[in-house]
């Protein structure tokens, strides 16, 4: 049988085709005007994407490497941080941190859960940074950066770090009014391209901080890298067909937004938000429950399967029967939650689509689904959404 | 909102990654050893695909220009040939006929139905040509092949032309046991390329036949095109990337089989004809009429709508809310089907896609449909038909 490749993955996620292309295509040396250009430009988009005023820098590295970068630039040996844990990638931020010597206070969650405002109070004092994901992607849950800003600004001398690698373009993030003085993106995410690029957002108080900070760096050293990319450059060679492939995604949400590169990052976030709502609605409707029901990210959703079912096996047919790649749980959760992401090159139909998968894969295991029952609620809650906000379908009101 | 485009027509159709890869990247002359090689081994692949041992060639044009080859080939004016047509396709042929110069006669049925075998047999006497559709796109009707070969078998000097443009790769035709003397198919159609290659398998009858038919032809002039693709080239410029395309998708054709093009090209009919099936029971479910109900093709469906809505409107508002584009009535059937296609690089979540799509755009026109129902039906059947054969979602049994 026919099967497409369906990747319902919190990265790498499905590919914009007018990127493919751009990627395909782009063939020129990185020291030339030409790629200044591109590189220019492409920076200047991804401000109008993040909503900042800062200065950003795109780097050659998955997420990680930018996480690094706000370590070692960042902070000190013997440097208290707090870090802000809540599943797998909040634990990268102890690793990190331990790695370059800081003296890491750590406040966790439980998996699927998200920190109490009132302990991030208790434990903030005398801390140089704050480390937290605006997502988990592996639970799921959306943790309240605003909130932990406002707490972080009360310091004198702390910085906020955000890992928004899969935050940017599926929710809201006031960087600049919120005061997030670092903000991390990645490449294979909400902006539908392949892995490969970190990319972040550095307040004033972070670039003061860098001339005194004295853990080492020099690939990930931003300070070099700025001054380099306010030229259209970069200090070591960039990863040049996947920023084309930045820029033709820019390009691509800026005409969702009719022009407007602001209203066509609300545009994505809007679209993952009500393609994460659906993916609850099919969930709920076969009695399955959600991981992270409280604070539930708009990236990815993580379901918990029935008791007497191994997740595996529900991803090992997602991927036999329909092409489709879904994601296991991490660590301690693995076999007990499937992860399906809202990201990237993705849409209501996908969702629909997800959601008659889940049903099939569900009963194959032995679970007692009614056919048609996800589905039904998910078509049911996008007429309502879409009678209310006929902008969701795309109609011309 | 983020949506992506869905091409659910019945032709131009989705295209498959790795052919759009191989025709991204081809840039070889085509009078080079490297051409010839890829062509040989393109019309040897092709040869599989269709089924057949004539010799075949590729064309750089639509179907139409081997629909045209087929009538300047192998008529000379005056000739009688037969016409059958139930479709826009249908009268293409007596058009094409007409032109040439030939006496035509003309057995049609109304759209959406097909000829009787004893109406065929009565007006078949004297005729040089037959000319018929394998599947007509117009209507989704599929007509009977075999049963019309038998009858021209039964003739002197009579020879057999099948537009199967639509029918290639989603019906099973025996080209050479049932005596198909020509048989055309078109590339944007299950092959899952773009427009603008033609291809076609010429019986020894039909070469012959070229011999005397004193029709005009220069660029489609097939007997000297044999003496130049038989080396590996072509008589004017070949469209090279299409045929590095076509190439890339005989090759997934034969992945389809475990590396056995002839059981690829049974898996693609199977998976065209399951979709099609699933999508008849969608359009049943929600109290739907089929136009082609008696004789349904594999390639495409045919889907009356209610007398209140102008099915103009739905095609309109699949294409604004869910980038999808399905296709109108033709010709008098404008505004009061829809065609939905089963074709290319398309599977069965894309057919519970279309189903949750149609009822979405049915309820906006003012259908009072119960979300959920086409889509649950579809659920269902396809949930019966692999449990009778797990092959067909592609568990290993």
């Amino acid at each position: 049988m026919l099967r497409k490749t369906r990747l319902f993955t919190p990265g790498p996620t499905p590919l914009l085709p007018a990127a493919q292309q751009a990627m395909a295509f782009y063939d020129m040396h990185h020291r030339t005007a030409d790629f200044r250009a591109l590189l220019t430009r492409t920076l200047a988009d991804l401000k109008e994407f993040i909503g900042t005023k800062n200065d950003i820098l795109i780097l050659a590295s998955s997420g990680t490497g930018a996480m690094e970068a706000s370590v070692s630039n960042l902070t000190s040996p013997g440097d208290k941080v707090l870090v802000l844990t809540a599943g797998k990638f909040g634990e990268r931020w102890t690793g990190l941190a331990k790695a370059y010597g800081c003296a890491v206070e750590v406040l966790s969650a439980p998996y699927g859960e998200t920190f109490s405002l009132d302990e991030v109070k208790s434990k903030i004092s005398g801390a140089k940074v704050v480390y937290m994901q605006g997502t988990e992607t592996s639970t799921g849950a959306r943790h309240d950066v605003q909130g932990v800003a406002k707490l972080v600004r009360a310091e004198t001398d702390c910085l906020l770090v955000v890992d928004a690698i899969t935050g940017l373009g599926t929710t809201h993030f006031d960087v600049d009014g919120w005061g997030v003085d670092f903000i991390i993106g990645g490449s294979q995410k909400a902006l539908m391209i392949p892995p490969g690029l970190a990319y972040c957002a550095v307040s004033e108080k972070a670039w003061q901080r860098m001339e005194t900070a004295k853990n080492p760096r020099f690939y990930f050293d931003l300070r070099k890298e700025r001054k380099s990319q306010v030229k259209g450059e970069t200090a070591y060679t960039p990863a040049t067909t996947l920023i084309a492939g930045m820029g033709a995604a820019l390009t691509h949400i800026r005409q969702m937004g009719n022009g407007d590169l602001v209203e066509g990052r609300k545009a994505l976030i809007d679209s993952a938000e009500m393609c994460a709502e659906l993916t609850r609605v099919a969930a709920t409707a076969l009695g399955l429950k959600l991981f992270a029901a409280k604070f539930p990210a708009a990236a990815v959703t993580a379901i918990t399967v029935p008791e007497n079912i191994d997740s595996s096996a529900l991803v090992k047919d997602f991927r036999e029967s329909f092409g489709a790649v879904v994601a296991n749980g991490q660590g301690e959760m693995k076999g007990k939650l499937i992860r399906v992401a809202h990201l990237g090159y993705y849409d209501y139909l996908d969702t629909v689509a997800f959601a008659a998968g889940l049903e099939q894969v569900l009963s194959r295991a032995g679970a007692p689904v009614v056919f048609g029952t996800a589905v039904k609620a998910v078509q049911e809650a996008y007429a309502r959404k879409t009678a209310a906000k006929p902008e969701l379908a795309g109609v011309k009101s």
